[in-house]
């Protein structure tokens, strides 16, 4: 029996824009309800949702709070049991300063050294963080090290990476749990 | 050298409504973004839209000429490429009397028989069109026979189904092409 869990969060800063400079996304509903509904599927929890201005935690408190607590929960239980696993955070440092996570970043093309398989995961003692970033990527520079990164979904069609949230379902599909 | 060719569908008539009964949905823009972006990482097309109303396609082609023709496709030629793919038409019938597909139908709970795993339909031979379904799923007797259903992508959690867009990308990962 393992002893491994698993949580995720998505960052939103720092990222990189398009120039490749350290930037800031906004968090949309979307990757919010299907980041919530993929990880309550595989049963991985809590998704943090990394952001630093309070503004956004408000907007994203209004919208869970429709469910959590308002009509939308009564007319879709399950969207409220779902959104249960939200958290917003101001930073990545305020996670792993409250809870000892391992620190697994994922990217379409992640430095060469220290990729894992997600599979591998469930097999390392401990409780584990798989990052997933916005606009073009985790700006790593600015972030704590990584234990590792996660090996790179390989697609053989026409674009560089899938939308987050399909990295993200994939991902935990992988992962084998 | 396998002679498979996958294309992949997703219906909005006829599927079920929370009541059972024989319904259509709208079509969303996500859900036209991230089929035609995680279609095109892994060099599946086309992807179909099918949907009965006029009014619909012409939604959807205004948002799509944006990025094919106009200044989207200047600012993002990735997603104009990508959206190439995309095929409005009114039925699955019309799919199928234009190109010998064999049918594979998708669900969260799909009847026992004729099961196959993904990864399996690169080693048969012809044309296979993967069909998803929206709302409450697909409402298989008002729907063509298939030839089979993908086996369903378990979960071990808290909801019994996935978003539509995470169900294709755990699919689409999975054909192993």
């Amino acid at each position: 029996m393992s002893e491994s869990q698993i949580a995720v969060a998505l960052l939103h800063h720092p990222i990189l824009n398009r120039r490749g400079e350290t930037s800031t996304t906004a968090i949309t509903s979307i990757d919010v309800h299907d980041f919530a509904r993929s990880c309550a599927f595989y049963d991985v929890s809590p998704v943090y949702l990394v952001h630093p201005a309070d503004g956004m935690h408000s907007l994203i408190h209004d919208m869970t709070d429709y469910y959590l607590n308002g009509k939308g929960g009564e007319r879709n239980p399950e969207r409220k049991e779902v959104l249960k696993a939200i958290r917003c955070v101001k930073s990545l440092d305020q996670i792993i300063e409250a809870e000892p996570y391992q620190l697994w970043y994922t990217s379409a093309t992640p430095p060469g050294e220290m990729c894992i398989e997600a599979s591998e995961l469930k097999h390392i003692n401990g409780k584990h963080l798989i990052v997933f970033g916005t606009g073009w990527g985790l700006d790593e520079e600015n972030m704590p090290n990584a234990n590792g990164w996660l090996s790179p979904i390989k697609g053989i069609g026409k674009v560089r990476h899938l939308s987050v949230r399909a990295a993200l379902a994939i991902y935990l599909d992988r992962l084998g749990i």
